[in-house]
């Protein structure tokens, strides 16, 4: 199993990929193959730093950096030596079997579409987030800001693959399924959301729960919760808002506001392509990458990518 | 002043409506004169157990009660001796300077766009929450769910709604205007948002900031926060789901998470009508009834809905 990992991006990197990388590495016994990208000199001095020495640990030269506020399609076509741009060809080409960076999102993206085959039968990709439920278990909310104007039948696969992660990586048998709504009886919402429920009603992929309301985010009701990514990205930037309320109460330590942060959850994968690609928050630390490399892991694993081109071909 | 009270109205009604009058008169010098809608003989019975002879207490009788779940423009229609349909009538009238219920809110919806006239040069009406800020102070976000789809010229004439909210009812000079969107920069969003943006920067009659985030619900980058009612009604639930996980974690007594008790703010002000007209939440209990009360007398001292009317004429 290869993994490839943007060491140039995020706030902090290469320093916290580098040790991002040390905790995965000793918490696991049959590791992946790491392909660590990037300036290559800069990152073996780190890994020498940090005792990192691991067989299972290559270096991948990349002579450039896309920044964060470069235009994601012009940088990936002129910084073709760009770690991004890099982990790209290698993941198009089979060399790594999934992409983990904390770089320039908009870059993560446009390569996520643009160079992998597209998933035959699917519209559109989408990103999603992982939510605590007070329950302690998780849920998963997307669109989460690729897609600010969908169709109802966009929303209607995003409830397949939000299904089939919740499936596959969540470990949820039969994820109930909800379309985030403004009240819960059928016709209820905006012209988007009544369009919607009639599909996902006859959608037999799914098990459709009917709609949820903004309150349910963190109970059991839903599992998958489906909305466009105007909203999802609303709710998402609420949602790591309220680990920064907790902060600044001094109640980060909280069993469940604890769980509000970003670094549990790693980074969001991009749904609906032809292998795993996943972002990472600017501010990525250590444990985010740890998780992010994870979480890699267990999409290969599990083939999640396989199984949604799948459930689309049938 | 005269303020019109469904007593009918909210799942325990109408003891705590009662109670709501008792906190409301205990502690002002120069109470309005309030008028009680609702079955007079439970009402006065119960005005006398808790000594409510007071020379402002004016009992008004009604004969019926719209249910929770009775279709809004039937029963408004059908129901004329209801405790929503009198207190529109009294209110259109002139017998009362504002209305407030925590019954049935599609019918106080429909009796408060009907029975009123409307203001001329605003296309819709709209209804508003208050956001407790970080910081201490309060914010106010628009639309929260009369209008799930909405025009880019309604969202411009809800900013106006707002500002003029804020500066008369929060105490708000200059309230700071921002779009709810998914991206800082202008151009961010989907179709409505890009749409919408061009407007609010012309707008002389706010003062604009551009585009918030989700995360800037809490914090002081905005007094007045607009968007759709879709968006804004999952925002508005999900908030009040703060509190609820505040209580869950025992946390309800903590400065900041107690502020997101809904009985703090009382109701939800219909905006863009020609008189003040406030719901309750159903749930409502005595502190909110009381701060409804206090909400209206505020609304007619400021004479709110004037400025409203003065500012779409000019």
């Amino acid at each position: 199993m290869n993994i490839g990992l943007d060491m140039m991006g995020g706030d902090f990197a290469p320093l916290e990929a580098v040790k991002g990388l040390q905790q995965y590495l000793s918490g696991n016994n049959g590791p992946a193959h790491l392909f660590c990208i990037g300036a290559e000199a800069q990152l073996k001095s780190l890994l020498d730093e940090h005792q990192l020495n691991h067989p299972n640990i290559h270096v991948v030269h990349a002579a450039e950096v896309i920044g964060y506020h470069e235009h994601p399609t012009k940088a990936l076509k002129e910084k073709k030596q760009s770690s991004i741009a890099i982990g790209f060809y290698m993941l198009a080409t089979g060399k790594i079997d999934a992409f983990i960076s904390a770089g320039n999102t908009g870059a993560m993206l446009v390569g996520a579409m643009y160079s992998l085959k597209p998933i035959e039968g699917l519209s559109r990709p989408t990103i999603a987030t992982v939510f605590p439920k007070l329950s302690g278990g998780t849920g998963l909310l997307l669109d989460v800001g690729l897609n600010a104007d969908c169709k109802p039948e966009q929303l209607n696969q995003f409830a397949v693959l939000g299904s089939l992660y919740a499936k596959h990586i969540l470990g949820i048998d039969q994820p109930k399924t909800g379309l985030m709504n403004v009240g819960e009886e059928e016709g209820k919402g905006n012209i988007l959301a009544q369009a919607t429920y009639p599909l996902l009603k006859e959608n037999s992929r799914i098990n459709f729960i009917g709609n949820i309301e903004g309150r349910d985010l963190f109970n059991d009701k839903a599992d998958v919760m489906v909305c466009e990514g105007f909203t999802g990205n609303i709710i998402l930037k609420m949602a790591e808002s309220i680990y920064d309320i907790a902060c600044q109460r001094n109640l980060q330590d909280d069993a469940y506001f604890s769980r509000f942060h970003y670094e549990n959850y790693g980074g969001t994968p991009v749904l609906g392509v032809a292998k795993p690609v996943i972002i990472g928050h600017g501010i990525s630390n250590a444990k985010a990458f740890m998780n992010m490399i994870r979480l890699a892991e267990k999409m290969i694993q599990t083939d999640l990518c396989g199984q949604i081109a799948g459930s689309f071909q049938a």
